[in-house]
C-alpha cells in the first residue's frame, strides 16, 4: 500500500489483511508499556484543513505509540492564509522530511490531488462527503471482534450480519466508506433516511434503503447512527428537529424495543437529543467507545503498513514484538 | 492517591509526603540529563477549557521529564463546539488511552464531575474560584526550602511562619488552596483585602483578616501577592485602580520598608503597576521565579504519584534513579 | 556562540564553520534513522509572536532530530494578553527549564532585548525588517552545495558568484541577512527593486542596485526572488500589482530567457502570480525546495552549536555519530 485515500487503495483482501494487522496493534495497546519503536525516525504530518480534534488526536496517539514524530499543520495559522498554494504547502512540508500526510479537508478529492504532488504517503482522514477509510476500518474491526471474530480466511467475516445505517447518508463520508467495508466483508446493509437525505441514485450501491426505521429495527444486528449536523436541520431538505427525531433517532422508546444483542454504533461526536436520545452507557450493547479505542489501533496498523521499513509488512510485523528497553 | 482535585485527596500527611517526593524531582531537574523514563508509555491529556499557557506548559514539561506522552485538548477547536457533551469528550479521550487528565475549567467542581466519568486520574489545574492544589503544593515547597527546610517529621515544617496573602481573596482559587496548605504545615495566615474582596464568611478558615496592609507589613515573614484581575477594577466591588494600588499594592515605598528577610511571592502572571509596582528582581528576597521552577518539580511529583506503576510510590521512587542511556 | 541574533554572533569565519557543521546534519537527515540523541534532555521554546508555521515547523523538526524537547509559545493564547510583560514571560519560561528561545517578532531588536533577560540561548527567527540569520545560513549553504562546494578554507567559497536579490529590499530581513552572508563568502550582490523599495541609503552595503531586472538577468548566476507582501501593493510606495509584475516578477518570458545554469531561489511562502509567474518545478534550476530541506539541517547545526554539552563543538561533534539504539 502506498496511500490510503479510500479502501480501494488496500487492494483485494486488503480490508481483511488490515483487520489482522490491527489485532497486533490492539495487543500492543494492552501492554504495560503500550509503545514500540517500529516507526522511530519517521515523521507524520497532521494536515487538518477542517477541524477535528478527535480524529487528529487519534492519529497522533497512533503515531506516538509507534514512536514516530508528529507535526500538526492547521490552516488557521498557516501561510495558506498568506496566499500560498496548497501544493506549495505540501511540497514544503515534504521537503522538511515528512514521511506521511494525514489529510482532512472539506473538499472531496483533495487527498488524491496531494498524492500527485508528493512521494510521501497520504492518508485520507475525511474528504468532504466522499471517503473516510480509517473510520470504515475501525468500524469493521469493532464489529468483527464484537460479533465473535469469524474466521478471516474466506474474506467474509461479517457474512450474515445485517446492519442499518441511519441518518444523513447523502452528506456522509462515513456512510460511503462503511457501506464499502461492511459489504466487502459480507454484511448486508440497509440505509435508513428520509429520501431527501439519500444520494440521488443508489444503483451502484449494494444496499437497500427505507425511510422507516421502525420497520427494520427488529430485523437488524447492528444499528449504526450517523451524526446529524444541527445546522442542516434548518435547511429545506429536512422537516425540523422534532420530526427528524421522532422518525430517525434512537429514542428511549426505540431503545426499549431493541433486542439486547443488537450492537449500537456511532462515529462521534454524538449530538445528544438529535440522533440519539438515550445514554449509550445504559444500552445493552453500545460499541461507541470500543470504536474510539479501536480507532487508535487501526490507525497504528495503517501507519505501520505505509511506513515500516522494507514496505513488506509480513517481514516487519515481527518487529512489533520489540519493546522499548 | 487516585486523583488530585484538592489537597484533601492527599489524605493526612499527604502535603508533607509530596514535599519529600518533590525533592527527588528537583534533583532530577538539576542533572545534566533532566529526564527519567519513569512514566514512559503513559499518556497525560491537558484539558484546558480556560486558557493558561503557563500552567499548561508547566504540566507538559513535567510530564515530558518523566517521559510520558502528552496531548493537548483545548476547547476552542474541539467538538465541544459541535454540541458534544463534556462527558462524551472525556470518555472519548479516555478510550484513546489517556492515563491522566489535567483539567482547567472556569466552573468550580468540574474536576470532581470528570472523576466520576473516568477511571483515569484527574488533576485539578484550577477550577473557577475553588481550588488549585498544585499551586498550593509548589508554594508550600518553595516556602519550605527558602525558609531552611525545617524537619518534615512532625508534619509542621512551616510552624512559626507568618504569611500575609494580599488581594482579591474572594475570587481566588490560589488563596483558598494556599490557606489550606500553609496552615496544614503550621503557618499562620493573615488575609489582607478590602472587605468586598473577602469571602462572605471566614468562620471556617483558620486565618485572621484585615484591610490594612501597612499594619501587618512589619510583622510577616512572607508577603504573598495575588493577581488582581484588571477587568474587576471597573466593578462596583472596588474603588478603582489608584485607590487599590495605594492601599494594597507592593509599591516602591512599601518595598523600601520591607525587612530584607521577608519573602515576596506571586502566582503569576504579574500585573505590573497594579498589585506590584516594583521590579521583583530588585527585591531582597523574591521567590517568584523559584515558584515557577518548583512548579515543574511539584507537577512531576504529582504525576509520578498518580501514575507510577504499582501505585505504591515508596517502592517505585527508586526507579527515579534510572537514567536514559 | 552564545546566541544567534544576527550573523555577527558567529564571529569571524563563523558562517563557514556553520556550513561545515550543516554538512554533518545533512548526513544525519539521509540516514534510515534520521535522529541522534545529541540534545536529549534539552528544551527549546518556540516563541512566535508573529505567525510563521513554516519556520516554526522547521525549527521544531530540527530540535526533534537532535532529540531535544520542544514547547510552543504563541502570543494568541498567552498571558501576554493578560497584561504580563514580555520580560516576565521570558523569565517564567526560562524558570521552567528552557535552554534556548527561538524568537520571531514583528519588532526589530526583540531578540537582543530577550538575550539581556535570560541566560538561555536566543535564536532570532526573524525580527521585523531587521535580521533572519538562519535564513541567510540556509541560503548560503544551498548555494554553496548547488554551485559545486568550493573549498571552505579561504573563507570565500562563493567568490565569483553573482547574485541578484529582487523585490522589496527595504522591508526585508531576508535581504539584509542574505547580503551579509553572501558577501562574507565572496559573492557579488546586486539589488533589484523600485527606488521606493530600497533602503534610504545603501552606503554601508557592499552591493550595487538597479531598478531594471532585465538589465541584469543575463549576467547573474543566481536569481533570488523576495516575497512581495500583497498588502503592500496598495500602498503609495508601489504602482500596483500589474506594473510590479511586469517589471520585477519572474514571468514566463523572463524564465524562457534565463540561462539553464541560473539558480532560482525564494524564501517562501511564494506569492504565485506576484513575484513568480511560473511553476518553479519547470525551471531548469530551482533551489526553492532545497532551501526548505537545508533549512532543517542548518537549524540543527545552530541548535547543536548553541546547546551541545561542553560548548566546544569540535569535541562534541563526534557524538553525532551516535545512533538511537
Amino acid at each position: 500500500m502506498r496511500h490510503l485515500r479510500s479502501l480501494d487503495d488496500l487492494g483485494p483482501g486488503g480490508v481483511v489483511r488490515l483487520l489482522g494487522l490491527t489485532d497486533h496493534m490492539v495487543d500492543i495497546g494492552r501492554r504495560a508499556m503500550p509503545k514500540v519503536p517500529a516507526l522511530r525516525g519517521r515523521t507524520v504530518a497532521m494536515c487538518f484543513f477542517e477541524d477535528s480534534t478527535r480524529t487528529r488526536l487519534s492519529f497522533d496517539t497512533a503515531a506516538k505509540r509507534l514512536s514516530a514524530d508528529t507535526m500538526t499543520f492547521s490552516v488557521s495559522n498557516s501561510s495558506l492564509n498568506k496566499g500560498e498554494s496548497l501544493r506549495d504547502t505540501i511540497e514544503t512540508l515534504e521537503s522538511m522530511g515528512v514521511d506521511a500526510f494525514v489529510v482532512r479537508h472539506r473538499s472531496s478529492g483533495v487527498p488524491w490531488q496531494i498524492a500527485r504532488w508528493t512521494s510521501a504517503a497520504v492518508v485520507n482522514a475525511g474528504d468532504g462527503w466522499h471517503q473516510h477509510p480509517t473510520q470504515a476500518l475501525l468500524d469493521a474491526y469493532t464489529l468483527w471482534t464484537s460479533l465473535g471474530r469469524a474466521p478471516l480466511e474466506d474474506g467474509r467475516p461479517l457474512a450474515g450480519v445485517r446492519v442499518a445505517i441511519v441518518g444523513d447518508i447523502k452528506h456522509s463520508r462515513v456512510a460511503r466508506s462503511d457501506v464499502d467495508a461492511f459489504t466487502q466483508l459480507g454484511a448486508e446493509v440497509v440505509l435508513v433516511a428520509p429520501p431527501t437525505l439519500l444520494p440521488p441514485s443508489l444503483e451502484a450501491w449494494p444496499v437497500t434503503a427505507t425511510d422507516r426505521l421502525d420497520d427494520v429495527l427488529d430485523t437488524v444486528d447492528v444499528l449504526y447512527l450517523l451524526r446529524m449536523q444541527r445546522e442542516r436541520l434548518g435547511e429545506s431538505l429536512l422537516p425540523g428537529l422534532r420530526e427528524y427525531t421522532s422518525r430517525f433517532a434512537l429514542t428511549p422508546e426505540r431503545a426499549a424495543r431493541l433486542r439486547p444483542e443488537v450492537r449500537v454504533m456511532h462515529p462521534g461526536p454524538m449530538n445528544r437529543g438529535v440522533e440519539i436520545g438515550v445514554d449509550p452507557a445504559r444500552l445493552a450493547h453500545s460499541l461507541i467507545l470500543d470504536q474510539v479505542t479501536n480507532g487508535v489501533a487501526v490507525r497504528m496498523a495503517v501507519l505501520f503498513d505505509l511506513l515500516a521499513q522494507g514496505g513488506d509488512t509480513s517481514t516487519t510485523v515481527s518487529a512489533l514484538g520489540d519493546r522499548h528497553d
